[in-house]
């Protein structure tokens, strides 16, 4: 069997239709289905994506076979156009244009005026009486095919063409060209594509034919191409290639081309948008070789068809039901239609056309869900940086926390704080890492800049925290502490010189910005509320402080899905007491310390409580290894350094050494924090682990939780607080550390005297979790998936190293597709999320189960929690209209399958 | 239904049987059997270990049901005996005894003569005709009850017994003490009972006898068993209680007590063996109060029963069909049998009995191998110190790399070398902790001790690679290097001091101590002989380096399951080339390193390959990060400190600045040691993942291992090289590192012309690989499981912390059983296991398994490996007789089941 027998290549326009478009391609099956409305659209037939897969594997096969099929269909061209391929005197000519399914740049586009050769041109002179059209369409043709097909540079065609016009004056146009002129240039560009090539400009139209379909095959597997589908995750679906009867819009002052927006592109509003040029071919409007003229121009210039095109809009996007980006051409004052698709537009005009469309009948609320893209969508919520400013990036690092900024470098905390003091606010902090004695310094700054670290980084965590745009691990610059100044390259950046960070990309730029503000629209909310309507699963808010919690409410929160503790340890006013508490040798020490921290404690939950009323509240208790609360080893040695140099000069002078106690205590500390450092901190003494070695620290949070909550139940305010607890690896883990807070818990209850709501329950994060969830259930009244942990473990990466060092390497050389921090990797990770959720439901079926991980606001990621049944995500505030939406389209495509 | 109706709470020895262990405990199973076998038993009754479990959940119910079965038993004692329980004339005195169905020390043990009173005392000094026996008798009860029984403390007893010794004489024997010093003795402890207690001696002996069923279940529960239990994996089974009517040894000289071996217990010779005391009770001989007789004095002193217990000991060990511990009492010139137990004893005795018994018929093979504690055995492999020596512990840490060893304490690797060149062969080098500098030091060191770090740290890893004796992560012990000392409590120990210290166990202890040679014998080898017949499960050696591979051939080892590459990386002279490769900037600089390092690593494997001929050699491929090899940062900072301040000295009197040049090299190797630093390095650039980053590595590697091969293949030797790569979670890892392998594989293949046996394969250590081992196996031809780093992973410990800072915590509140570092987690790691051999046989049916973490050389685990189907086991060369033993365990125990 060979290929032929089994695979219909070609289809003409006639037979296809919209539907077809794996097949057809885009460009292909949508100008079918526009000749089945009966539009006007030139005759042509398209060359299938599978032809193109094939031809991969068996190139000359694949182009000997389409041979027969394409002279046959050409034959059906010149019947219905009356011209003939090739033919001196009244030749039929042929656009060729790639079409994937979907669309994609950096392929091979479109080469116009196919069939044209030296004696063709002068049959198409006579034939239209018009030789200036007949040499500006054969310097176009030839010109298009060097460069498209033949892959000589365009600017060497530009170079030939320029040099004509500056002979006639300094402005010339393309339209002031005369036919000599355009003979030269006709003959410069066949010596220019000789010497180039290595061969004459092929006179043979079939010859040009093949050359562009071979070259349009070809192009779906450059290098461009490739990486945009890896990037943009389209698969090998193949591309197709559309052959067209040409018509021409150069023709005359009464031909034109030009492309229109059913509505407009950047705002969404429900008015037709267009440009349009007359005497011109397709690629000068978007060459902007001249200045294109509105739509509404045309209304004079050519009102007959002005009402037709209207009406064809109309028509196109009822047809679609969605907003259309069209082409047409006017040939002899006659309109044609080339293409029609869905047009791209600005995220904030995605939202206003979906819900006005919905409002017009015209798409159902399924419809205009689907419609968007969640990840888009979430830009409405920060700063951004106008795309249409040129600007100088100096790095492209980790974006740690989104949103742009302008400021200027600062590059130590006591600076950020005191020029805050003094009224400075746009203070850009750049430090090699942040630690908690920084803390203020970021406070006073409007974002941050850091050279080590990943996205868990304290820098990253913080600044996310209080919403703050953060680039982290930007390896490529050198901070001088010292200095005051970072270097990148040759560049020098010195305190005080203005940078903008771009927290959403991860780029670092020098100077001011222009920056576009977020604004949330009426549509966006009615939006939301559509969405809302949909979807069946939560959607909670990873929010650690009052004003997280606000934030998160704002955005539609039904619930806290975790409250991290231990920011509220890293506060400035309580870190001293917090390192107190750590540094304690004795248990007596600490619980004074912690005496301490309870009230404040205590204080953060009544807030935050109070805020999410009648709304659960999880908690989670405190997680990271103490020496993260701890001042850097190195510094408290160079005090030590410092104390003992003025000891020895106060003994040299003074014959005392009054210091001899400060440095035996700094020694002491020098030792505390020594034996509490450790080699992989992050599988080291954390999460349940601290409890279990130091459990008055947990009892403490329980405490406090319960306190707050009984208070605010006296005041009849609902609250709901889930106790969890992390990093649990095994059964026994959990219940030693839950059989401990239980009665914290039980006895606060008993003094308030009050009825209370709430549950104990645990992270899922450490694989052995997953594998015996089934015991864990027993204990554990809910589940949430850490997956940040859970992926960390289970890949056996640490995020910081592995972001730092080696993930961007595994991303280049395709060894990963996505960072599977960012998108959760479903195979590995939600394999073990699925086990434990069976395991865990076998043990507990009326078990909650939800995601706090950082993918929990991440699309693909909440689509596959929806799947496997988890009852909520939790994500970031500003992720929560990103995780309406997208769980909204989780419960859509899973009707449609 | 109450418990009574339910249970049959006690046995008549009449009535059991050696069957009924686990209902009867050991001893009272064992005296059933010999009343059954009709040799002379004193009669008795036990009472079940059913009713010890019962008595935990309701001790009131249950001490009321035993009531009436005690009574009615104890009347039929009564019978036999022809006494009466509390007679005044003719009382009937019993023991009680405990008994669990395994011997564990720890519980109440033994309580004689009960039934006495103040009454009865006089009866049986009339009835005996012998006073001083009744009152000795009496006495004796008194003490043990109130030790036993009612827990005042034994020494305060003792004191008083003293006391009336010192009044008779200086070296005053207990037999020295008449009948009123009895008396008198009697009187003060019940004194002293009053005191201790609040009322008097109980006088009524059904009380006694209650009383002290109640401590023995009760002593069940107590710490020290509860400790022992968990230590040794001891179920709950509960105890039993055994009532047995007392004989007597201590009614004057024709009576005696003993105990007695089959054979010997310290030599396995086949010899008896034996000790006895005349004029004396059981405990007299485990107390040493006096010296007492070898068994061949019996032979003249008591000729008729010195046959009759030969011939009773012949009996037993053909009975039991094992070394038997025999205790007997001699009563008037008659010999009872009191309790018949498998002798303990040392492990070479232990193979020396097992050995003997299968050629004297008396066992089968598997009784014979089932007869040995594999872990025991390997002690016979390392010296250890000798357990009769009084030895000063002071630190007891992470016991890293077996053996013991005394020598000086030496603080640094220089000092340790040039002792050693000196001739100095007994030093032990101490260091916080030990680096790659430092390898040196340890070659000249007999053992090594840190204060830092866990079984991974280099420290650990390095020694048991050379096979020395290593103590790490001892955080009692301070180590000041700037002094040379250490100090630990209060004790400092100098440069020069010695010290002993055993890595078997962990100890380290003062001074010189004395050592046990380990000697292999030959009923060793005969019984790794028999191990062999039986075993299926292949047994490999982790071996790094010609002299291990000699070592692992010796001890039976059939191939090298895991050759670590990185620690021919560390060896002094190659060092600096390694680091040089390692802080290489441009591609060309590290090639021209790696072509240093090639003929060196040929080497290694050439000479691995010749040991190993005809047997396969599997070889890690560069695992660790590379930081690993570079020089602590704060030494380079310090070095260019010291070039900066002699650059200033230079600058300010010459003006000049000569060290400029290496002041800036310094900075960039500052920099780079910094750049290669990570926050994890556990789960960051290492394995595979090097490979991808820097693939110049495992090419140099891979050309070496297949240099060696080839060139040994054409010298006709048989070689059969295993490429494993580490690390690998995901296929494309595997498939991106494999294809650039193979081709320098085959390119070298190719250039020797040669037909070569070898396999490409991957570890298992990441949980992802496990979870897709199907996919994996596509690539891989064989997994070996990397137990180490996928228990981390798993569990999410990092073994250097968790050991140095939760675990111990975990094992001590019982989070934990084991420590999973050293017995497989089977259910969370074991099932990950599983599920890759699953999956992975499914793709690739002849897929080869095996482990080589440290799991695969402790005997449980791998009984795991040989029930989950691997093919092979691999451990370190000691081990590798244990694996053998466990192995062939693993398919007796299973022919069983």
């Amino acid at each position: 069997m060979t290929t032929s027998e089994k695979n219909k290549f070609i289809y003409d326009f006639t037979e296809g239709n919209k539907d077809l478009k794996n097949l057809l391609g885009g460009k292909g099956a949508n100008l079918a289905e526009m000749t089945k409305l009966g539009l006007n659209i030139p005759p042509g037939f398209t060359i299938t994506t599978e032809a193109c897969l094939i031809y991969f594997r068996e190139p000359e096969k694949v182009m000997k076979e389409l041979e027969p099929s394409v002279m046959k269909n050409l034959k059906a061209l010149e019947e219905s156009s009356g011209k003939k391929f090739g033919d001196m005197k009244n030749p039929l000519l042929v656009s060729v244009r790639s079409g994937a399914p979907m669309s994609m740049p950096g392929m091979m586009d479109t080469v116009l005026n196919l069939g044209l050769n030296n004696q063709s041109v002068l049959g198409l002179a006579e034939q239209t009486e018009n030789p200036r059209f007949a040499y500006d369409s054969y310097r176009r043709f030839i010109q298009m095919f060097g460069d498209v097909v033949m892959a000589i540079g365009a600017e060497k065609f530009e170079r030939i063409l320029t040099k004509y016009k500056r002979l006639i004056g300094r402005d010339a146009q393309d339209t002031d060209l005369k036919v000599t002129d355009l003979q030269k240039i006709i003959a410069d560009y066949k010596a220019l594509y000789e010497k180039e090539i290595g061969s004459a400009f092929p006179q043979d139209p079939l010859k040009q034919l093949f050359l562009a379909i071979d070259a349009v095959f070809k192009s779906w597997n450059n290098r461009r191409a490739i990486t945009y589908r890896r990037i943009n995750n389209i698969p090998n679906f193949g591309t197709a290639v559309n052959i067209q009867v040409m018509v021409f819009g150069n023709k005359g002052e009464n031909s034109a081309t030009g492309v229109v927006f059913t509505r407009d592109p950047s705002t969404g509003e429900n008015k037709k948008f267009g440009e349009y040029l007359t005497n011109a071919q397709g690629e000068d409007v978007v060459a902007g070789i001249r200045t294109p003229k509105k739509l509404e121009v045309m209304e004079e210039e050519f009102p007959t068809i002005y009402t037709q095109l209207l009406d064809t809009m109309d028509r196109l996007e009822k047809h679609y039901r969605d907003m259309q980006d069209i082409e047409f051409t006017i040939e002899d004052g006659k309109l044609n239609i080339l293409q029609t698709r869905n047009g791209k537009r600005t995220p904030s005009a995605a939202v206003k056309i979906a819900v006005d469309m919905v409002k017009e009948g015209l798409i159902t609320k399924e419809e205009a869900i689907m419609s968007l893209d969640p990840n888009k969508v979430s830009k409405l919520l920060f700063k951004s940086i106008d795309e249409s400013a040129i600007v100088h990036v100096l790095a492209h690092s980790i974006n740690a926390s989104p949103g742009a900024v302008s400021g200027i470098a600062i590059f130590d905390p006591d600076t950020a704080e005191e020029l805050a003091n003094q009224g400075e606010n746009e203070i850009i902090l750049c430090r090699p890492q942040t630690k908690p004695e920084d803390v203020h310094g970021l406070y006073a700054s409007s974002g941050v800049l850091t050279q080590f670290g990943g996205k868990t980084s304290h820098a990253a965590v913080v600044a996310r925290g209080m919403g703050k745009p953060a680039i982290v691990g930007a390896s490529d610059i050198e901070i001088d502490e010292e200095n005051k100044e970072f270097r990148v390259g040759e560049m020098v950046i010195h305190e005080g010189d203005y940078i903008t960070i771009d927290g959403t990309t991860g780029k670092v730029i020098e100077g001011i910005v222009p920056l576009i503000e977020p604004e949330i629209k009426d549509e966006f909310l009615e939006l939301l509320q559509i969405a809302d309507e949909i979807k069946t699963l939560g959607v909670r808010a990873n929010a650690d402080t009052p004003l997280d919690a606000l934030k998160a409410l704002e955005f539609g929160a039904e619930g806290i899905g975790l409250c991290r503790t231990e920011h509220m340890f890293m506060a400035q006013d309580r870190l001293p007491t917090v390192q107190n508490m750590i540094l304690a040798r004795t248990k007596e020490v600490r619980q004074d310390a912690l005496n301490k921290i309870l009230p404040w404690q205590k204080q953060d939950f009544y807030e935050i409580f109070k805020i999410m009323e009648g709304r659960p509240v999880t908690i989670r208790l405190l997680d990271p290894p103490l020496h993260e609360f701890l001042p850097e080893l190195s510094l408290v040695q160079l005090e030590r350094q410092e104390l003992k140099m003025t000891n020895a000069l106060s003994k040299s002078l003074l014959n005392t050494s009054p210091l001899d106690e400060e440095i035996k205590k700094k020694n002491k500390v020098i030792s505390l924090i020594r034996s509490l450092s450790e080699e992989n901190p992050m599988m080291g003494l954390r999460g349940c682990r601290l409890g279990i070695v130091w459990p008055e620290i947990n009892e403490m949070q329980v405490k406090a939780i319960f306190q707050a909550a009984c208070e605010l139940k006296l005041q009849g305010i609902n609250v709901m607080p889930e106790v969890m607890i992390p990093l649990v690896g095994m059964l026994s883990e959990l219940q030693y550390v839950k059989a401990q807070l239980m009665q914290v818990a039980l006895e606060t209850i008993n003094e308030y005297d009050v009825e209370l709501d709430y549950k104990f329950g645990t992270m899922i994060e450490i694989p052995r979790a997953a594998l015996t969830a089934d015991e864990i259930a027993i204990e554990a009244e809910f589940f949430s998936f850490g997956t940040n942990d859970l992926t960390q473990m289970t890949y056996g990466f640490s995020r910081d190293d592995a972001e730092g060092k080696f993930l961007p390497v595994y991303l280049n050389k395709e060894i990963l597709e996505d960072n599977p921090f960012e998108i959760l990797d479903q195979e590995g990770v939600g394999q073990l999320m699925k086990m434990a959720i069976k395991l865990g439901k076998k043990a507990r079926p009326d078990l909650k189960t939800g995601i706090c991980g950082e993918h929990g606001g991440e699309p693909s990621s909440i689509k596959f929690s929806h799947d496997i049944g988890l009852d909520y995500v939790s994500c970031s505030p500003f992720r929560i209209p990103v995780a309406r939406i997208a769980a909204a389209q989780a419960v859509i495509e899973n009707k449609k399958e």
